[in-house]
């Protein structure tokens, strides 16, 4: 159904405005991209925990592209819109040392392979009856003697555009123009909206997880390759765009859909602020209202979420209006 | 349907060991408290911005109570089910200077006062056909003209028992023994687990929200006057419980279901930290896990929320995990 295809090899291992792009689209165009997981194809599904000693950690966080989408320019803000997202039939989830958010507790390594297999009416992991359910990715054993499963709900954990300051720019961070923002509401149906820093916005994606709760607590999600689809279109005009905002459905109710504005930054209570502020913004230039309403809606409706705690030095906090307080749309 | 009640009249202004008792009660009993709003009664239906003026500080946050229930002593918990919460026809919500996550830009005071009437056939603020909703209680406009309406969920906003320090300590931050946690999440149908700090336990609740965001973070939610019922029951092997703990539906979603460990304190990123162990210790306390496999289930199926970011000095963070991971209950 995509028109562009970023192969695996298309990958770069940092945000850096001056790499050339790998495909060239117009605004509106969909691509797919086919993604390794985040250990760059480093850690398969026959590894062991030894596998983690030999990881080289320069190899990690690879993002697929960048896209040059003509006519984004600097302050334009780039659509995102996920259309598909496809697991492998395998995911890994690890405790790396030095990594996590409790990782001065946990200094010794872990590796868990999961089966991701899709779910068939033979299969063990399936909905009720065993067959798949429509939207639904069915569920991963964590530990089926115990009887304890995990719905999957596959994302993209990297999304991201090229920043404007020149230079190498790691892709572990997750920054206000996005990348590693490890948010699990970016699921099929979500859409991303992203400030644009240089001009084609340069967008890239990669770091596939099956599932993932908001933190990533122990640095990892269900992390595995992944062929994701997305329509990138340029806006012009929602100047208020200043770090990732996203609409979503939340991920346990699909009947509740979210906007949602984000802080990024290493300070997490200037990141919550951020997150207020923007939503603010929004609320005023999209829905006419005055900057004290918006704060008060903010704190009777909206719910502060830390989507991102382990992906150092900067953190992604995100404040989630459910749209359903709008009766008119 | 209580057999107890503790009056208006009977509550105080700080939490402290030595307050004498309101009421004795057994474990397992059940006790309604009529509550006034977090005012204190100083702000009414009829107030004006020029109301918070003339704001006593030291009148606010009052908590009724507290209940000496027979049984309970310092490292036991304390299970409080919350069977009912009756907010009054009406409420407020205030920019009060210097309170609030954004307490800086918004330096002017600014007073909503909302109308929570019952919905009836009749009215405007019903569900869908205008007739009362099962379990919900409706909306209440925020901006009717606009078409904007908040889902009322009420809750208290302070619950809390006496902590083992002696002295007075303010109503204002939330501890480690509950108080002022302002956590959207425990309305009715939830259960909320603290830790027992002394003989009797000595619990107290107040400050009636009909409805708030997690985070509330303009400082207040749609405060209002409460009858709220709760069963307090004595538990005595619960050791891992040494925060708010609690159990409740999503808000959104009254289908899934989720148990909460928490964090409080000054550092948002230790009480964030804080959260994520307890939920460790809980799962290898109650679903015998290892502590690895539950820092890794915390990572791919717990989400990080900030339920309480402006009763400083401290925060609450929540970490929330699904119980439909646990398929055998």
């Amino acid at each position: 159904m995509s028109i562009h295809a970023v192969k695996r090899a298309q990958c770069h291992l940092a945000w850096d405005n001056s790499i050339s792009p790998a495909l060239h689209v117009q605004s509106g165009d969909t691509v797919t991209f086919d993604c390794l997981d985040a250990s760059n194809g480093q850690i398969t599904s026959s590894s062991t925990v030894s596998s983690l000693h030999s990881l080289v950690f320069a190899q990690l966080d690879q993002v697929n592209g960048p896209v040059h989408v003509a006519g984004a320019a600097p302050g334009d803000t780039l659509r995102v819109d996920v259309l598909a997202a496809e697991p492998a039939e395998w995911g890994w989830t690890a405790c790396i040392p030095g990594f996590g958010l409790l990782a001065d507790e946990f200094p010794e390594p872990a590796l868990k392979i999961w089966s991701l297999h899709k779910h068939t009416a033979e299969g063990s992991q399936g909905g009720e009856g065993g067959g798949p359910v429509p939207g639904e990715y069915g569920y991963a054993w964590f530990d089926e003697a115990r009887g304890i499963r995990i719905p999957l709900r596959p994302f993209a954990g990297e999304m991201g555009v090229a920043p404007a300051e020149p230079g190498a720019h790691s892709t572990i961070p997750p920054y206000r123009t996005g990348g590693n923002i490890d948010t699990r509401h970016l699921s099929v149906g979500s859409t991303l909206y992203l400030p644009v820093g240089v001009e084609g916005a340069l967008f890239s994606i990669g770091d596939g997880h099956a599932a993932q709760g908001d933190g990533e607590v122990c640095g990892t999600a269900i992390e595995t390759p992944m062929k994701v689809t997305v329509r990138l279109t340029v806006l012009k005009d929602t100047p208020y765009v200043q770090t990732p905002h996203f609409s979503a459905c939340n991920p346990h109710a699909s009947t509740e859909e979210f906007y949602c504005t984000t802080g990024v930054g290493p300070d997490i209570r200037e990141a919550t602020r951020d997150a207020v502020r923007h939503m603010i913004a929004f609320l005023t230039a999209q829905h006419g209202l005055g900057r004290v309403e918006a704060y008060m809606l903010c704190s009777v409706a909206g719910d502060l979420r830390m989507h991102e705690v382990v992906d150092m030095p900067n953190y992604v906090i995100g404040l989630m209006l459910p749209k359903s307080v709008f009766t008119r749309g």
